[in-house]
């Protein structure tokens, strides 16, 4: 096909075009090529096609724009500046500098507009995949006949990186059994990555590969020529069974008269000379970050935007008047983001009940009970596991699968971890649900760029990983996390459980539940354990770390999480046989621990100074609580395949070994 | 299409079937459905395909096997015992048990045969990826016209699992690129995972999806039909060009009358009353792990595999006699996997180089000048990076990249940070080459459990990570490691570097060079790093962490890596100036200075018990160095986009602020 280089340039995608360069010169860094080369396929929709109000970004039934390449951030921050979201012309000369509203990827909650945080390649695509899924569970539930309350596109721009990375095809091949129709994704079909030209490294036939999924696919799309998008956007909207893939082929960087088309203009600033030479060739003639009066109007989307919101509130008052009930909901759940008002009474039913049952149960189990109580009880509650439900216990009476035609308030993920947790990312973003995903601890690895965008968009999803030491046996080192759970617990922003028995795993729940500010994870174990925590108070063990069994004379504090905790309170039985003094600390979370006041802290370390952590995963983290004078009982290399309780001995889990181990450092 | 259910049972498939059932029975956990699911494609493959010689395991052309969909790992035992492997049936009567030749998973370097690690899926056909390339790389290097000294095939089972998985899009897509013509997958069609029928999360047209790579597909074969497998296997290794998918639609647990085609029979035993009623339908009457030697004798495959290795022997015989010095570096390399004689004075010759040179520049850079010196030096290093080779500075003079119709010591990898270090690993344990491989540091999430696996095989794998902390700038927090290396630190057998100058930098990539038993990490620098060894020992960085700048008289101690200790230096003096005495601790390598003698390790920690640590990465980690009242400057948050200079300020990570650290830390 041809494409046609150069395009027909006008002011409107000259503006962009000038923007991107400009911005990417005065940072003395960036990457201009895709905003360039994506000009005319930008202009299209978002003056066309895009239903969004630039004056309130919150407006919820707004379509939702993601730039999966990410790196040509200058692209949405032009749009969003030329449109009339509260993105400055300032904002753009301050592109990319310290607290900017500009930073040098779209940042979610640093710049009104951007919907989630890209720039690790695959990742938006994959938010996408999950807003779409959000925006289907959410019109099944809400909308009526007569009624769409719910009923907006998810559009997505992504590049030949997005489509190399692994995690594309976890999402884009459960879009398609999905059937997401409002999902439009536009891809920048440049052949070019940073390498250079891409054939020696990428030659998928990208539209077969899609059809294969099961997506719409419009083929050959000239990415320079707006009528050839308009067309294939029409086509694409009125598919709406299935996922739209649009195949733009562009040139990178088109506009700079030397560059384009090479990777020379994928992440470099143009040159001063370059962008003099391209202000000529695309017959842009002012000054840079000047726009005339007459390019933003026609950009202006305020107008527009402000008819659509309008729009909808009329519909949605007429649905308030018919359906108040839901109405309400709607506002609580999507516009709030707020709990049921019945939460603080569900949750302390809950406790109560849990406390009552003192079942010896696997953490797991307790999980699982957690969510059947809850899912009746927080609608919004939307489960899920990495094909693993009945081994993580996630699915429960209540849950319902999400089909290709109907709603439900649980995903069967499919092998897809990754995939899973940046699609729950995105169902977050969007607002409305939320999200708890699954998989077993081990395999956290495979998501883990996924719950870092979690913990760094700030995004409550709850991640029930099982199976979270060599206590799952058998199936050996493959699977059995050691250094998961402390390298887990360093990830800014998220919170870390490892509860001890079924009254610490329903706290847990509940914390992750309250928690709006960003994810939690519980790793949670296979096998049974005994309620340990019947003298512990539940606000002390929401503290993340409280004194299980005091000891004012004690010589030794022993700390443990998890399915050690029993081994710990047994040492200190042995120790007091022996007539050493013995105090037990039980932390569930260190994140929550930590964030306690230094007073309570000190308090439930204790003044003795000898302390030992017992923790069934690598031993080095503990040295922040246990210091280079007391001793951590941990697990520094590799597991092993053969029966739990055989496992535990050969590790040094044992009564004998912590009592030899609080000998030896009292000695 | 039609699939032969029951199939045409008979006594090689039966034992199959039958060691499966009674394993999993026995260990009381395992999976027998994909096992017998397998039988009779595992015949045909094994019995008449298969070129490998039992009684030598590490023949160097033998195909390649791998199970890719791991759990199913009592087929390849299975195998491996019927075919004259030393694994006996008393191993098989251990399965799963502690320190057995059958762990739960195929555990590379516990049995003999496996040659791969499998069980997280989508990795076993990736490490089949780095086999076939590793393959073609030595065949293109050490075959000589009429001299076919490297010939074979990698052959590898995958499951629904294995396919949903994003790992296997980026190897597939690869190798499809490659056009690695001697990788032959089938595709265990069973239409089950674990959470039952997979048409509700898994409807990929998977012929098609790998059509739009570039394999050849062969479509609907009946995965019970052993004629039809067979004919699918010769059109698969007719074709040359390309890899081969051969899409066999099975029933898993196959002759297990009343479970198979159901999920209950892939993760569990069938119980002692199905075993009866599955002896009866498939037509074996021979009690648990008893096989008749008839059996035994139609499946042993010592002579046929004596037959095959002999017929290389002379081959290389006669190889040797025409090309005497490709011979012996055949011999080196690929059977005795010794580096090169010259190999001590090379990096001799190349410290003292750059000691000479005591350039200030980027640890990127100065990975970049060693690479530059090793590549003629040591043939068998294989570079690579994901999209990032002008970034992470791993393409030298000497680099040639590997194309569909040529070999190379280089691939462009593509956006595939998980596949390419999967990929490595195969390359890795194919034998005959080192293997590098690159990404920005923060995208080793995306790679973590390659990584992983790395250490947990005992690979050397070097992995050149650049862009290390904040020091990478404006590109921001989805850029800016700040947890990836303590979290990495603690993975069992990983070692990670993060050296401060060019001399560091160089004696890392030697450590790496030489260590043979697993992978090492080097975490560098995107910005220019002044030298700071000038007075080091060689011999001491070696060790991972030693005295940069002694102090008797000091009252606290400095610890610090990479770009940090530069910064330390500086502290050193400004405190001087104060009156305070202070020394200095590199410590390039944890990982390596922990394996130290306590001795030394003491001698550099030093004797005054204030330290303070400093890196620009999460602090939690270094308290195992400076316990509870030593001080960390790290950073517990995450980056933000701004110019490097002002974020390092930002962070604390100036003179002022150690200075006034080491003052509260003395008051």
């Amino acid at each position: 096909m041809s494409v046609s280089i150069p395009p027909k340039f006008n002011p409107l995608t000259g503006a962009i075009r000038a923007l991107a360069m400009d911005a990417v010169q005065q940072a003395n860094s960036g990457h201009p090529g895709a905003p360039m080369g994506m000009a005319e396929i930008a202009e299209v929709l978002w003056r066309r096609h895009l239903r969004h109000n630039p004056a309130n970004p919150a407006w919820p039934d707004r379509d939702r724009f993601v730039l999966s390449n990410g790196h040509g951030s200058m692209l949405i921050y032009a749009l969003l500046h030329l449109t009339g979201y509260d993105v400055s012309i300032d904002d753009l000369k301050n592109f990319r500098q310290l607290h900017a509203r500009t930073p040098g990827h779209p940042e979610y909650g640093y710049t009104p507009g951007v919907e989630t945080t890209t720039g690790p390649l695959g990742q938006g695509i994959t938010n996408a995949v999950g807003f779409a899924l959000a925006e289907k569970v959410l019109a099944a539930e809400f909308n009526r006949p007569g009624h769409d309350i719910v009923n907006h596109h998810t559009y997505t721009f992504l590049g030949d990186g997005c489509l190399m990375e692994g995690v594309s095809h976890e999402a884009c091949s459960l879009a398609g059994t999905l059937g997401l129709g409002k999902l439009i994704a536009f891809w920048d079909d440049n052949g070019i990555s940073i390498d250079g030209h891409v054939e020696g490294w990428f030659t998928d036939d990208t539209p077969k590969r899609f059809e294969a999924y099961g997506w719409h696919v419009v083929p050959n799309v000239d990415g320079h020529d707006p009528e050839a998008i308009e067309r294939a956007l029409l086509a694409a909207k009125a598919v709406t069974d299935k996922p739209s893939l649009i195949c733009c082929r562009t040139v990178i960087g088109a506009g700079s008269p030397n560059k384009q088309g090479s990777h020379d203009c994928h992440g470099a600033p143009l040159g001063k000379d370059e962008i003099a030479a391209a202000r000529a060739y695309i017959g842009w003639n002012h000054p840079a970050f000047e726009i005339p009066g007459e390019v933003y109007a026609a950009w202006n989307g305020k107008v527009r935007g402000a008819a659509f919101e309008e729009n909808w509130q009329r519909r949605f008052a007429k649905y308030q008047a018919e359906f108040p009930e839901l109405a309400a909901e709607f506002e609580r759940r999507v516009i709030k983001g707020e709990l049921p008002a019945t939460w603080a009474a569900t949750k302390a039913a809950y406790l109560q009940a849990c406390r009552d049952k003192a079942e010896n149960i696997a953490t797991r189990k307790a999980s699982q009970n957690a969510i059947a109580a809850l899912v009746p009880a927080i609608p919004e509650i939307f489960g899920g596991s990495a094909d693993l439900a009945g081994s993580n216990l996630t699915f429960v009476k209540g849950s319902k699968g999400v089909t290709r035609t109907e709603g439900g308030n649980y995903c069967y993920y499919g092998v897809r971890e990754f995939g899973m947790t940046a699609i729950a990312n995105g169902i977050a973003l969007h607002g409305g649900l939320i999200p708890y995903t699954a998989t077993f601890l081990v395999f956290s690895d495979y998501a883990r760029n996924g719950i870092r965008m979690a913990a760094l968009m700030k995004q409550r999803q709850i991640m029930v990983y099982t199976h979270d030491s060599i206590g799952l046996g058998e199936d050996g080192p493959t699977h059995q996390p050691v250094e998961h759970i402390p390298s887990m617990r360093i990830i800014p922003n998220l919170d870390v459980w490892r509860p001890a028995d079924a009254t610490e795993t329903a706290i847990a729940w509940i914390s992750a539940v309250d928690r709006k500010t960003g994810p939690s994870l519980l790793a949670l174990s296979r096998q049974n354990l005994p309620t340990v925590t019947q003298n512990a108070a539940d606000a002390d063990i929401a503290k993340g770390g409280y004194v299980l069994a005091e000891n004012a004379d004690a010589q030794v504090t022993l700390i443990a999480t998890g399915s050690e905790v029993k081994l710990a309170l047994d040492a200190q039985a042995a120790l007091a046989n022996e007539g050493i003094a013995a105090r037990v600390v039980s932390m569930p979370c260190t994140n929550v621990f930590d964030r306690q006041s230094d007073e309570y802290k000190a308090s439930v370390l204790g003044s003795c100074k000898k302390r030992i952590a017992i923790e069934a995963a690598h031993p080095d983290f503990w040295r922040k609580y246990v210091g280079l004078h007391g001793a951590v009982i941990g697990i520094d290399r590799f597991g092993e395949s053969a029966p739990a309780g055989q496992l535990f001995d050969l590790f040094g889990f044992t009564v004998g070994n912590v009592v030899a181990t609080a000998k030896a450092l009292l000695s």
